[in-house]
């Protein structure tokens, strides 16, 4: 367990910035294994950002794709027998061919065979886990509220299980809200901003854990940057969105939500 | 069979309104298994009424989390049999804890599978059942005209199947159409309004069978107007966004739709 | 191996106003079997032209469904085991009920699972073809150049592939990207215009190959051109969007690409 910890220091545009342009000459396919009701939003997203997404589900695709990808996303949202095998194949192939793969825990703490399931993925040791503050309070061991899908908790509550979990797992931890906290166990980076309807829509925080799979098949070494640079993308183009559409409501909120997602990186963290 | 009859009474906004206010209130946890057509567009429905939406789809995780959730929604549009099993399972469990739940029968008087399986659901005992004139006709075992998914009667036409069904199984059944009836087999209520691009857009009706199932989560005991609220709430926001779009084209009007389902309910019934 | 093969000549939006405008008569029903990414897009794709969509995915209904539609899309995009056994029986029910079918062979080229259960659907003899370049020159059994989905030759390169692979297996292929072309191994139809943006947003191939079916399910003998008007619909399409889009992103792009199908064919082919 670290100890001391240092403070969170905030993640501004500036150190975004390089990150978001680099994705877009990297172009990254982005293995995802994500859930049924976000899969078009999450495959917009990663093309909105210059990334190449590519649901491949089969067991008998999902591990040699896993190892050509430049990351893997892993998202139990609508898990089930079959998908859960497929995912076990991909993250034990992300793990021994050296592919970026990230772990979104959807409700974990909410419901027993999902819990087992992401027992067995984080064997394979992921690069990042992204999650609300019950989930990584939950993977963490420790009490949480959720109500379905969503957390009760608030992002600072889950700051300290956030730590714990990334130095135990020796990757990166972001829990996200209305701050959001990434972590090494060591360092901690805030990322403010962002806008409420960011929950108020499907797909914006599964759609983010696929950002950063994107950053972390582009990043040069420094993980937790990648993480952080996904986390305010995300917040900025919402926040964008939200200035766009304060008149018109959730629906333009989610196309706008693209659409700043899809600015040059030059113009939306100008 | 209910024998006389009482005539449709139009179902007004003064009397949906509260409906749609408490249900902001409420919050409810709407846990659907639905097609996988509509997922997005049925969780972004349910988000932005007020509602919260959780896909929950396995076998191993359906009969406990329809005992937690606020209501269940069952949409067979694309059943298969592992769905099909999950779908038995929590719509037995919903029967158990007491959970309301809605059943929408889709195109199930074209495909024996489903009609099968629906047959099976039926025993558990919905709360509501929502279909087209077509669908509603075939469960009651009467002749009917489809298209596909598409139903070729009109919704007067089914009237007196849907309250013979209604008091078969005890539960509320609205026919939905140009005109909604909405009937418990004694008492029958019309919902006027709408729009013929709801028929254009894919999610439409689906995401009415999910709002029916957030309204009745947080009805104190009328079940018959929190279903008839559903549909005027869908109706008033699709006449909305044809008045927003009638110059841009179908894209534009599902957008509006999700706009209109977000506003403050205040704002919609004026 | 036909030979010598005819020069692509261009196809004009003054013969794929007929095709667009009887498709909207006409309103066929197109059971899709189609990717878990682009349900939603391909369902209002087809709805916006005036098709009728019907995602019919079970082993045990999709045969005898395939037998009563007006035409069956088959996509390998995130095939799997059961969706495999799907589709094989509906692909042979189509053949042997004479219900024109179309197979996009998503990612072909870079997956050995999909390659064969590809060859085995091809045994049902498609009415059509629709790939990327990538993909349509490994069907061929070509060298190819892929990243993920995405295709990294030009539709010229493997035009030569498309003629070889049409006459092989008596069918049309359109081979698509900048420029398309559509061939039935003797005849070659050329379609220009579109825009890039059309490859940055999830769904556009896809539903193209969807409304290839649309258009083959009402088409009277002339299956080149048929297929040629679907891919001359979504280009002129794409193009609208961008110019109203052009300030706004790849959000507001997706819904104007919708809103352009969804124009009465007189005005989208001014």
């Amino acid at each position: 367990m670290p100890s001391p910890l240092s403070s969170p220091v905030t993640f501004q545009p500036e150190r975004a910035l390089p990150f978001a342009a680099s994705l877009r000459a990297c172009n990254p396919v982005v293995h995802c294994l994500t859930n049924d009701v976000v899969q078009a939003f999450t495959a917009n997203a990663l093309l909105a950002v210059g990334a190449s997404p590519a649901m491949v589900v089969a067991a008998e695709e999902s591990p040699g794709f896993a190892a050509l990808a430049g990351a893997v996303l892993i998202n139990v949202g609508t898990l089930h027998r079959r998908l859960a095998e497929s995912m076990l194949l991909a993250a034990a192939s992300a793990r021994s061919h050296g592919t970026p793969w990230v772990l979104d825990p959807v409700a974990v703490g909410v419901l027993p065979y999902r819990a087992g399931v992401t027992g067995q993925l984080l064997t394979h040791r992921p690069t990042a886990i992204r999650g609300n503050a019950a989930e990584i309070l939950s993977l963490a061991g420790r009490a949480s509220s959720a109500k379905g899908a969503d957390s009760l908790d608030s992002t600072e509550t889950a700051l300290e299980a956030a730590q714990e979990l990334a130095a135990r797992h020796e990757c990166v931890v972001a829990v996200t809200g209305e701050v959001d906290f990434i972590t090494d166990g060591a360092a901690t980076l805030a990322v403010h901003g962002g806008h409420i309807n960011l929950t108020r829509i499907t797909g914006a925080g599964c759609s983010l854990s696929a950002l950063a799979a994107a950053f972390l098949a582009c990043a040069e070494g420094d993980r937790l940057g990648a993480v952080a640079a996904a986390c305010l993308l995300m917040k900025t183009a919402g926040q964008l969105a939200q200035e766009r559409t304060a008149e018109l409501g959730l629906g333009s909120f989610a196309v706008a939500l693209l659409d700043g997602l899809s600015l040059p990186p030059g113009k939306l963290f100008k």
